[in-house]
């Protein structure tokens, strides 16, 4: 299944995509949130007839594929191309920080550069969404525990995570940096979320291409990591690393983006985003 | 006033502090959150008669004095004098990390450390409430934003803090590691935020001496760099950093904690809390 959330901001509703078409939810379910994503409610949204449910015309806005996201997890450095690129070393476990709640947006919406920046950055991502409460789980039962997929650009201001002293976050949790859909994908519907290719264009020129074949940490080494520091509730989000075509590694300089940018991005099966890139005044 | 959630776990009641007797608000608010934090609604709990208001019986249990956190921000290395203690040079801008929202409990709940913990150390801090939405706030201003004040214990694992590879987040965010209350006690009843002290005892030893008169950023100058950042919004939380005395910092030796320790900690006006230490089997 593909599960959407459409409308306006704060008010999406939840839908499900028919093929081309978008179906509304919201006789089914209040919203797509941890509320919503335990086994029991996915099968039970998959046991119906798409075609029972009302069609949803025009072209909606999509929020973000998760409402009400607990913890927005983001893993640093966790492709061995990318930490090539960037002259890391490989970390010894995965690399931890947190994205604000308040960056995330729906997977069309306009970036907005903070006033002043001028080292905003893309990275696309796959997203994992917690379907089911993890808290000290092995690697081999980890999946177990991801309700879906999704694509995620973690976009990034340099000189805020670098220069502002210490501690990345700075430069991840700026409004409107955390576009997380189009859809969340659940996972029956990819049976393998380290096959999956990956790709980011700015104005259509290709930037990023990858694939999560090589994740330095795996999906399920990842679930198994975090949940032995705290649990993983229903609802949280985590982001799990970009692979290499960042503008920070560009060569022979670093470029980054400017008002008027588009960002397009999407990952095998997962569905793709597009943002303009403005900036506040 | 000071105000106050109480009851089980998710099941909590607001309620406001009358001298010593805890008074029912559910029939005025339905919680203490951002969506009650703002001027106009202060204002009117303000006018309340507080003897009108239902006495509640026994000592329930507090939760944290805010519900629904948005974001749990962190400012470390915040004091010069535990700057001092750690070695640490001064920062240039105050350094930010996130403490998950999952690790959110009340001031008299059980911290549990996570198994196979061995060095977590105590960190007594003031809590800053945002009550009204800031962006690009100046210093001057900053204040405004505010709602009130309250005591955090920010809890902390050094091992996963330190040796985990990078990113203070993974020893911050296990669970129970952010006691937060006991009364969210508003702002007009702190004239000045950087004239507090506080202080922390483990097993009525005190370790930690302070006051908000040492902090190398004011609470009025994190809120505006912060606010540069990313929209500050109502139910949001800081943190602001830790005076000297913690564990890590001892001489001849650091000391941790230990199952069956109890902390207490107070700062001045905003009351104090008592928790007692486990460990997860």
């Amino acid at each position: 299944m593909r599960l959407v959330r459409y409308g306006e901001t704060g008010a999406e509703k939840p839908g499900m995509m028919d093929g081309d078409t978008l179906r509304d939810l919201s006789g089914v379910i209040d919203d797509i949130t941890g509320a919503t994503l335990d086994d029991a409610t996915l099968a039970r949204l998959r046991d119906l007839d798409p075609a029972s449910l009302p069609a949803v015309s025009g072209k909606p806005r999509l929020g973000p594929c998760v409402g009400a996201i607990g913890k927005f997890l983001c893993i640093g450095l966790n492709y061995s191309d990318h930490a090539a690129e960037t002259g890391a070393e490989i970390p010894k476990h995965p690399i931890l920080f947190f994205k604000a709640n308040s960056a995330i947006v729906g997977a069309n919406d306009t970036v907005m550069m903070p006033r002043g920046s001028t080292h905003t950055d893309w990275e696309v991502e796959l997203g994992v969404v917690i379907g089911k409460t993890a808290k000290y789980v092995s690697k081999e039962n980890a999946l177990d525990h991801v309700a879906g997929y999704c694509v995620v650009n973690d976009v990034s201001e340099r000189h805020f995570q670098t220069q502002l002293t210490g501690q990345w976050t700075k430069g991840k949790s700026c409004d409107t940096f955390g576009p997380t859909g189009p859809w969340l994908v659940t996972r029956d519907e990819v049976p393998d979320p380290q096959k999956l290719g990956m790709w980011l264009d700015v104005n259509g020129k290709r930037m990023q291409t990858g694939n999560t074949a090589t994740m330095i940490f795996t999906v399920a080494e990842i679930i198994e990591h975090l949940s032995h520091l705290f649990t993983l509730h229903p609802g949280d989000v985590i982001t799990t690393g970009t692979p290499p075509g960042v503008g920070m590694g560009m060569k022979p300089d670093p470029v980054y983006l400017k008002v008027g940018d588009v960002m397009t991005l999407g990952i095998d099966g997962l569905g793709e985003q597009r943002q303009e890139v403005g900036q506040d005044a």
